[in-house]
């Protein structure tokens, strides 16, 4: 196998993969946790160098305040743990990402995956504390359930919402577990058991608090829905 | 501690208790997995013998057999894999014990329990195949959930189910995780740790297909209803 | 599915459910924990409007701040880590609700349950460190266990008590596990799968540390001893 | 909520859902596994009646027998253990979902997606034996995998493939752990942690050995490609 | 290190320990399940012509018949699945080990330490059927517990018996975890946290289904009874 | 069953255990872990007006702290982190317990398991720093192994420890995993398991960190030694 | 990426590396389980012909009958389970894998490993039935142990017996977890865990019951020793 | 066994080994993590005094103070959290260690296994960021990675980059798994899983962020290389 000479930013301790944009559509999104605040800054400059757009996933305090002194322009989005580095915003896709939280203790991963989309170029639709103990609370938003391209559905606790919605759209699903919960939730393993054994058709699973992943997903999806395959 | 003079039979292999009517209100039960025909014959025939009647539970074909020839009015509830033995049968109480499956796999499951609702001299409601990817399914039911005096809710896979039946109705929900789906799953862990994350209100739990527990402490819950305490 | 007109309080970050009392027979109540102060004040200001009453349970020290700042009576449970809102109290049911915990370091999960149970209109007889390794503690008090109607049992470590309990009375068992031990007790799994494999009938288990949901179940049991059904 | 009056055919043992082909955009399917031949049959021909088209997965040679005696014209696929019966074929969409699979082993899983994607009218190209431990076998098919509009990566062992194909497409992956493996992988766990652990963007996972749920995903996915949202 | 002398007798596919009689003060016990019968009997035949006597454990029926071939005198114990060889029974201690189990399922575990108990020369009280669903089972024989020099308490399910013994009793407790139970007990694990989380003091633990190693370590407990330390 | 009279100091958050010296031998021990200071002297106080002797385990600076102003004399040991107080030393018995650790980091528990021992009347041989890569150092400490009653063996890590010793010696083996090292030790799980799975013979586990359980249950063997059973 | 010309045997179900020689310095070896006879003769053919030389594993009787019709010359290794098919041995290296096992019935497994590792043309030294348990069977094969330019150690139960050779040797060891053992080994995942935490250095392991897998790597490191880089 | 006379060095609160580098080829190393700083001076004393090299891993900054007041020469690598104290560096070996890792986050463990490495004399080619996810990252390394003697290769997450690159280098690769990730990573749990199943052949893997192990049984390997056996 040949090396190809794919272009790349040796930064010594990371490669960053300039190239990923023309494979993914997308450039290489920066995922702060166990970066230092200086790695962070160094990778995002030179992704924005080529791509002119950075988006930066579970950031603390300090991340903030490097990146921001380095990027005036940063918008940072408190709940969603999120940076987002651009020069211009991509143009909006016709079609909507509908995003599902159970409850409110959800909230941070739900925007984590509406940041996502939205830098992605997606209209998104918050739809929150729909949890299935309440139903009614569910049901009386169907008309904007059926309305989307694609759902990401987050839970915590046993994850069944995801199961409620799939039979009741037929869009795909995508299911996020969340660690919300305490005791046999085991740091989210419930909820993700569960959404993987859903009995609903048409779901698939990130991992556990992984909003960046489904909001990605969704983006994909969506982007096939308005520039469809020949 | 002095030793109390409790009645019990000894039998070599086991002792059987025969005081347990007294103490609980209902005979000691028979679980026949492990048990030789032969030993299952013997324990039957002493508490039959003390109180009239017998419920033995997960048998197979042999104890079938074995029991049969001993008692010809047994009466073998194949989908329940248990068999009833008693002289007549208790007078009914007045209240609904509701039984519903979220699949057709879970009707051993279900029928256990509801072979031992009524064994235990209840009503049941029998609710089958209403798991959450039809709701309709479910909510056509909601003047029979609401009707019952205890609900007990049989699910595998994600085990979502009891979550929702909670959230409709203001009498309890005892959930029965079974062993049905595959993969991830493992044997209705899933199911068991979604209903212990239960987001409804008023949901316990027993041990994954363990039917006779629900309906048992489904009798004894319907029993408090039709002899108030004062 | 037409969408019920059911009505809720929408405050942007959640949807409170005031119909929950029509359908459940009790107000929603408040999950703390991963909620900020200023969403607890919000969400229980929405149900106390509605109903005059709200339970907040999992509350830290900033919690009770806020909501005290809001609501001036206000009851903290500090060992239950439970805050009480209610113009005037729930008259007390007949029956009455056991509480027993193994150990001293039960106590919170013991007291969540005793003071929802309390909050809900129940008289509570509270049993503690009745631990199996010295049974006449607990043997002492067998006139107290079978008056009640219903019993609640917190046990930490290997979580025998509600067997034990369970082959000493005639009424409904509800198991707590809690999360007390350490090395192999892996955060009250231990404890929780002791419960589930319970020799004991009509034992059914809440998750682990759920003092919350066992003290909402019971009560749901003793309404039904005082107002039976017909 | 008032019980809405969807159509379904109450067996008995089942009430299967005629509304899902409205609601979802394709009927019921019915999963073979845990249900007698004689179940199987009886609700085929509930659906059948109602839809002219019937997939059942997950049979064994007992089914096989029983619907061809109802069905002549079934279509038994023997490696995906699945059951195809339809009046005429539904008309192929234009985009194609791309099925991979790592090992010959795995070949029965990445069948049953191929069988059910086909059945719900898409074009489906197999790529199989494409194992990381090779790579060169994945990259000659690498203009194949860029024509896909959806991808379905099947893999057992420690399930590295979806991770390596997301990272050389812009398109959806859908992971399909299979219980492929001995030893640590614990039925398939190692290879669905992995998946769930992917470095890749933009992928989603579904059960160990779920086939037909990938399949049911990606046609839906691919319905979107070529009737695009407005 | 020099290599010792030791005598051993080399079989090819074994090296049998024919020193541990002398460091053990017991010779090695032949361990059956996968071993084939040829390779149980030659390494039986050693143990014998240097000892005179030979315990074999987790024997299946063609383990029976090759060794008895071999060993005209052996004695077959069904129940425990255990052969034993021996030119003259040992001398008896005085001391007792009181063998206890919860219920009939856990007979072939406590046969199994009875008999390596008695093999070693210990006498054995079997107490059978305690389980602590009814205590008065097991309080009638607290004089013979309290006889007892060490107690092996088996138990399958919650495994809470050996909490209840120790807290009666000032001898040494070794608890045996069985695989008895189903769903959440997966395979003995939930007896075996339960005996590790034990709140009775003075509780040590073997493996699940171990019966030989209890009764092994009881003998070894009961002969510094009898044989005091200088 | 009749409520016995047994002694107990009703504290409200506890029923001390008064009766425990008479039918265990030892009274009550004070588990600090979960406890307040307060809570700790109270139950200490009314220990040793009944028994003139108290052994609190798992204390934090505030239990010595608050201990040690109410008694003068009591005695801190803090690799140990155990606090002892007694009017008087118990007579040392004849026997000696040996305590071996693997390793420096399990230095806390094996002191745990000799501060125990020792205040229950043993002599203890400490034996350090034996683990099995370095086989000479236990090998030089044999002649100290064999003259003990009794042996308590502490590890971490893979656990291998107690069965290398077991093979060297007649006596009991009681084995004490720890919760030292990392990654896929997972808190002492692999030692755990380790040892429960030991070909030594003669070796019963306590739970992980568990050093006050394993002293106390060498006590009650070392005990027998010197007393024994007629 | 330039698609890479690289040979390949497409036989439809899977496409044999036929590259993998060039690359790795031995051909693809074929993993039996899960693959049809007639699959497993296919592959064969294939590779024989490319490389004079395969290597058949974990096989059945099946696939022994159908590779000996096309391979007269196919050698059965019973116990290894293994079929060996080559036009001559490959020349032997001069040094030494050394292949330990704890006990008989690790056999099949360290068989594995030998037979592999001999087929790649190294001398191996088999020393059975070394268990910790006594020691001096160990210690007496000193000089064998040292001989060795790389060990691969076998066992099942608590797999401690690869520290303790880590701790007497300067060469690598290849330790290999079996499935042997009962109760809590869960399947070999006790020795795996202990392996993975062995306190002694020059570790690494390999999948439970892997030993093709460790035979293979030996002979890597073997090769190292034999043609030294530069 | 005759107690041999090998070195040691007794501290009271550890044994150390000076006899280590005469069996192994190299001096004990120090785990820092569970000492105080006090016990990590002391045994690196012995250690130096013996053999004039020391290396101590899993370091805080505690520990480097003490150690450095003793050794004012001692070189700390602050990323490898190890300290290196020693009179002259070891020759340097001819091979080359090749130690990749798939991300940023994984440097700290790839840096331990590099420190140690170059401590015991070898060359180390560091060789970071190559994470699965774009493949040519790795690819262009390809030369590198073919001129290694052995690959340790250290990735967290699903830890797939092994099988890549086994599947391409014919030497022996040692595979770490590290901690980094979140959710259904299990602390590395996933890591670990996927590279004991890994597909590539002559993969064997050390414990979860063992850089130390994995360093070590590469430098044992590599001296192979070098000094071959005769």
């Amino acid at each position: 196998m040949k090396a190809p000479l794919a272009p790349l930013a040796e930064l010594g301790f990371a490669q960053v993969d300039l190239d990923r944009a023309r494979r993914k559509g997308f450039p290489e999104v920066v995922y702060g946790a166990g970066k230092s605040p200086d790695q962070v800054v160094r990778i995002a400059t030179a992704l924005f160098r080529a791509h002119g757009r950075v988006l930066i996933t579970r950031i603390d305090a300090a991340h903030v305040r490097a990146v921001r002194k380095h990027f005036r322009t940063a918008v940072h989005h408190a709940t969603a743990r999120c940076l987002c580095i651009e020069r211009k915003p991509l143009p909006r896709r016709s079609g909507t990402i509908a995003i599902l939280c159970a409850g409110t203790s959800d909230l941070p991963v739900a925007e984590e995956a509406a940041v996502t989309a939205e830098f992605m170029g997606n209209r998104v639709d918050r739809i929150v504390d729909v949890g299935v103990a309440g139903l009614h609370r569910l049901i009386r938003r169907l008309p904007d359930l059926r309305k989307a391209t694609v759902l990401v559905v987050v839970a915590g606790m046993e994850g069944a919402l995801p199961s409620v919605v799939a039979g009741l759209v037929d869009r795909p699903v995508i299911a996020v577990p969340t660690s919300i919960g305490y005791g046999a939730s085991f740091g989210g393993l419930a909820a993700l058991l569960g959404m993987l054994n859903s009995c609903g058709t048409g779901v698939t699973v990130v991992n556990i608090d992984n909003g960046f992943g489904a909001g990605y997903a969704a983006s994909q999806i969506n982007a096939l829905a308005t520039v469809p395959s020949t």
